[in-house]
C-alpha cells in the first residue's frame, strides 16, 4: 500500500466523443426492413427524441456537447475513480500493471446511469411524460427510474422475467423511485401476449422486452422509447468512461497495452475503448478485448449480418454480429449478457480486426470475480465477471512471459444487489452452460433479408 | 432542473479536524471503572493502536494529518457530492434550501468506510493480523471487511443477531471480502455464552457485540479492537464529511442555518457538525439538530452520566447520555440506532446546549425516507430516515413562516441493501415501537459509580 492506487482527476468531460468520423471504415447504417434503405430521422421521430436520433444516425462532429443538466447529475458520482488493482497484482504475482475504471459509485451502482440520464433529459425536452424501455437486468430499470425521476417523467420498464425472478428486490427499488416494472413477456402488449400464448412459462429475453416497450411507446403519444445498450448513441454517452480513463491514465504517465471489457450489447465496452481507438489508428499497438459469455457467443459464434435488434422486428435492422433475433439463449446469471446481437459499432470494429473477442463460461467468470472481491474488496456484478476472467488470464500470461503490460479494464456495475448469484456459486449450485447450438443454427436461418419484409 | 444541483469540489482534505481544543468546555475523559481515574494510553495499548489512542485521549492540535495511504483509499469515492434537494423542495413547496451530503457512493454504500480505513491502517502499522469489532448493523461489518482487506489484515465482526437475521446477505458480502461475521451473542466468548445462558433467544445488542469483540481482542495478541462509532477518534475520522461539506457550501456562497443528522452512536452526526462548530462559537446562529429513534431515546430520555459503552463493562467508563448499559431496547429496523448511549462528544455538546435533539418514530421516519426516494431518487438506509423526517418537518415550518432557511443534512448510508425494510413498510407491516420505559428505569438504576467497580 505504499504506492498510490486511486486516481480521480478533477475534470468531468464537457463533451462526449463521437468515434464514427474517425473510423477507417463506414459504419453500416440501420436500414428499414421493408425497403432495405437506410432509416432517416423521420422514421423513428415519434418514439425517439430528435437529439438522440441525430446522435445515432448522423453526428459528424467528433465532440458532442454534454447538456448542462446532464453534467449536473453526472457530478453526483463522476469523475469515477481509476484504481490500480495492486492487491490483485500481488496475489497473481504478475508483472502486469492492472488498472480498473470503477463505475460502481453511481447512484444505482451501474454505468447504465451514464446513458439513462441523457435519454431521460432529451425525452423531457421532447415533452414526453413517460419513458418506456426493455431491460435484461435490473440495473437498467433502476438507472432509468432514477433518471426519469430527476426530469419529471415516469419510467416503465419491461424486465426479462427470468432476471426479475432472480432479483425481485430491484422491482421494489425501481418502484420506490416511481418507475413501473413489468415482467416480460407480459399481457400488456400484443407482443407479450403472443409470446405467452406460445409458451406460458417463457423466461423472456432482452429482445422481447425491447419489442414490448417499443410497441407501447408507438401507441402512446406521450411516451418515448429508451435503450440501455446496443446503439451508437448509447456508446456515445458511455464514452465518459473512456474519456475520463484516458485522461486519468495520461495524468499518471500510463497508457494501456490492452483494454478488456465485458460485452452484452457492447455499450460499456464501446464507451471504454472509443477514446483510445485513435491511438491504435495512429499506430500504437493497443489491443481491445471483448469478453462475452460462452452461453451467448454473438461475436465468436454469430454471423455479421443485418438483423432485428428486437425479437419481433419492430425496430430497424442493424448490421451486427448476431445469433439471430429468435435466439433466446439459455438462462445465465448475468441477465444483461443474454442478448442475441452485438452493437453495430463493436461488431464493425470486430469485423475490421480492431477488436478481439473471447468467450468465457460463467463458472470460471464468477471464480475470477470472487478472486477480485477477495483482493480488491470490490464485488462486481456477474456480467463484469466475464471481463475479470480475461484480465486474470492476461495477467497470468504476463507472468509467464515476464512482460509488464499495462492492462485497463472496466468494473461497470457492482454486485451488491446480486449476492444471490455469488451465494449460489459458493454453494456450487452454478454450472457452466453451453450455447444452444441447434437453436443458434435454426435462428441463423431466419435472418431477415433487408428490403423483403412485408 | 435549470439550476445546478450537484456540487463536488476537487479537493480531498489533507487533515481531519479535531474540535476538542476549540470547545468552550473540557470534554470529560474516559475513566477507569475501578480506580475512577482517567485512563491513559497504556490502559488500552494492548488492543488499540497508539495513534488511535492519541487521537482519542490527547490530541491537542486542531489538524490531524490523514495518512497518505488512507487518503489514497478515500479517493475511491471522496470528495462525496453535496446535492441540492431541489426536487424535494419543490414537492414540499418550501422556501427552504435543502442540501445533503451524500455518502452513499462509498464502496460499501456507507460513511462507515471513513473510519474503517484509518482503523485498519493503524492496526496494520501495529502489525496486527486481525481486527475484531462489534456491529449493530451490516454496514460496519462490510466497511471493516473492505478496509482490512486493503491492508492485509482479516476482520472478525460480531454482529447483533437481530440485525443479521433481517439482512443475511451482508454476511455473504463481508465473507466475500474475507471477513468473518459472527452473530452476537455467540458461543465464541464467555460474554456471549453467559448471554445465551440467560436467554437462548437473546436478540443481542451493539453493547454486547462490543463486549464479545473486546474479549476476543484482549485474549489474542495478534488482534486489535475497532469501533464503528461513539469514540472521539471515530468522530475525528468522520470530520471528512463536514470538512468537505463546509468547503463545498462556502464555494457556492452558502452557509447552513440548520444542520440535521441522525444519531445512533453519534459519529456521523459529530463528523458532519464539528467543522461548523467554530462558526457557532463565533456567534453565528447555526442550529445543530440530532434525530434519534423514539424507541431508543438516549439524548431525550437518558441521563448524562458515566456508563459502560459495552454491555458487560470491559471498556472504560464514558461520560455520556445513556439509557444504561443494561438497556437492550426494542428491536427496530435501524439496527445501528439501537445503542444505549451517545458519543461523549455529542453528549457534551447537547449538555452544553450546542446541540438539540428530537426523537422520531420509525413509521414517520420511513415515510419521509420514501418521500425522499420518490423525489430525490436516493434510497437512504433506515437509520438516515430519522434525519429525513426532521428535515421535512423543518422545511415545512419554513413554508409556514416563509423563511428561506438553508438546511444541511447527511445521507450517510444508502438503503439498497436494506430493501426488505421498505417492502415491509409499504405492506404496512411496520409499527411504531415505544421505548421500554420500565427497562430504562431499571437500567438507569444500575449505572456504575466510577472508582467502585470490583
Amino acid at each position: 500500500m505504499a504506492i498510490r492506487t486511486v486516481f480521480r482527476g478533477a475534470v468531468l468531460p464537457t463533451a462526449w466523443y463521437n468515434v464514427v468520423p474517425d473510423l477507417p471504415f463506414k459504419l453500416p447504417p440501420p436500414v428499414n426492413a421493408r425497403t432495405g434503405f437506410p432509416v432517416g430521422p423521420h422514421d423513428l421521430a415519434q418514439v425517439i427524441p430528435h437529439e438522440l436520433l441525430e446522435q445515432e444516425l448522423g453526428a459528424e462532429q467528433r465532440e458532442v456537447r454534454i447538456p448542462r443538466e446532464v453534467r449536473d447529475l453526472y457530478r453526483t458520482w463522476r469523475p469515477t475513480p481509476l484504481v490500480r488493482a495492486k492487491m490483485l497484482e500481488e496475489a497473481l504475482g504478475t508483472p502486469a500493471r492492472l488498472y480498473y475504471k470503477y463505475e460502481g459509485t453511481s447512484p444505482t451502482g451501474s454505468y447504465e446511469a451514464n446513458t439513462a440520464i441523457p435519454q431521460a433529459y432529451y425525452a423531457g425536452r421532447a415533452r414526453a411524460k413517460k419513458l418506456v424501455s426493455g431491460a435484461g437486468d435490473g440495473e437498467w430499470a433502476t438507472s432509468l427510474a432514477m433518471a426519469t425521476n430527476k426530469f419529471g417523467l415516469v419510467a416503465k420498464v419491461y424486465v426479462v422475467q427470468a432476471s426479475l425472478a432472480r432479483r425481485p428486490r430491484l422491482k421494489t427499488l425501481a418502484e420506490l423511485w416511481n418507475a413501473q416494472v413489468v415482467p416480460s413477456p407480459s399481457t400488456e402488449t400484443r407482443t407479450g401476449r403472443q409470446a405467452l400464448a406460445a409458451d406460458p412459462e417463457a423466461p423472456g429475453s432482452l429482445g422481447l422486452a425491447m419489442s414490448e416497450a417499443l410497441e407501447e411507446a408507438m401507441t402512446d403519444k406521450d411516451a418515448k422509447y429508451a435503450t440501455g445498450t446496443l446503439l451508437t448513441s448509447v456508446i456515445l454517452h458511455q464514452t465518459v468512461i473512456g474519456l475520463e480513463a484516458r485522461r486519468q491514465m495520461e495524468h499518471i504517465g500510463e497508457l494501456p497495452d490492452v483494454i478488456i471489457g465485458a460485452v452484452g450489447g457492447g455499450s460499456g465496452f464501446g464507451g471504454l475503448i472509443a477514446p483510445f481507438l485513435p491511438l491504435r489508428l495512429d499506430g500504437r499497438p493497443i489491443r481491445f478485448v471483448a469478453a462475452e459469455p460462452a452461453a451467448v457467443p454473438s461475436l465468436t459464434r454469430g454471423t455479421y449480418a443485418y438483423d432485428y435488434p428486437d425479437a419481433v422486428g419492430l425496430l430497424p435492422l442493424l448490421k451486427m454480429y448476431t445469433l439471430g433475433h429468435n435466439y433466446a439463449g439459455p438462462t445465465i446469471h448475468a441477465g444483461s449478457m443474454r442478448y442475441h446481437g452485438m452493437s453495430p459499432l463493436v461488431s464493425a470494429l470486430y469485423d475490421n480486426g480492431l477488436v478481439e473477442a473471447v468467450a468465457v463460461g460463467q463458472v470460471p467468470a464468477l471464480g475470477s470475480a470472487i478472486q477480485f472481491a477477495r483482493t480488491e474488496s470490490v464485488l462486481a456484478a456477474p456480467d463484469v465477471a466475464y471481463c475479470l476472467h480475461v484480465v486474470v488470464a492476461e495477467a497470468m500470461r504476463c507472468k509467464e512471459t515476464g512482460e509488464a503490460k499495462t492492462i485497463l479494464f472496466a468494473v461497470n456495475t457492482h454486485g451488491q444487489s446480486n449476492l444471490s448469484t455469488y451465494e449460489a456459486y459458493l454453494s456450487e449450485l452454478i454450472q457452466d452452460i453451453h450455447p444452444d447450438e441447434a437453436g443458434i443454427q435454426r435462428s441463423l436461418q431466419d435472418l431477415p433479408v433487408p428490403g423483403t419484409a412485408p
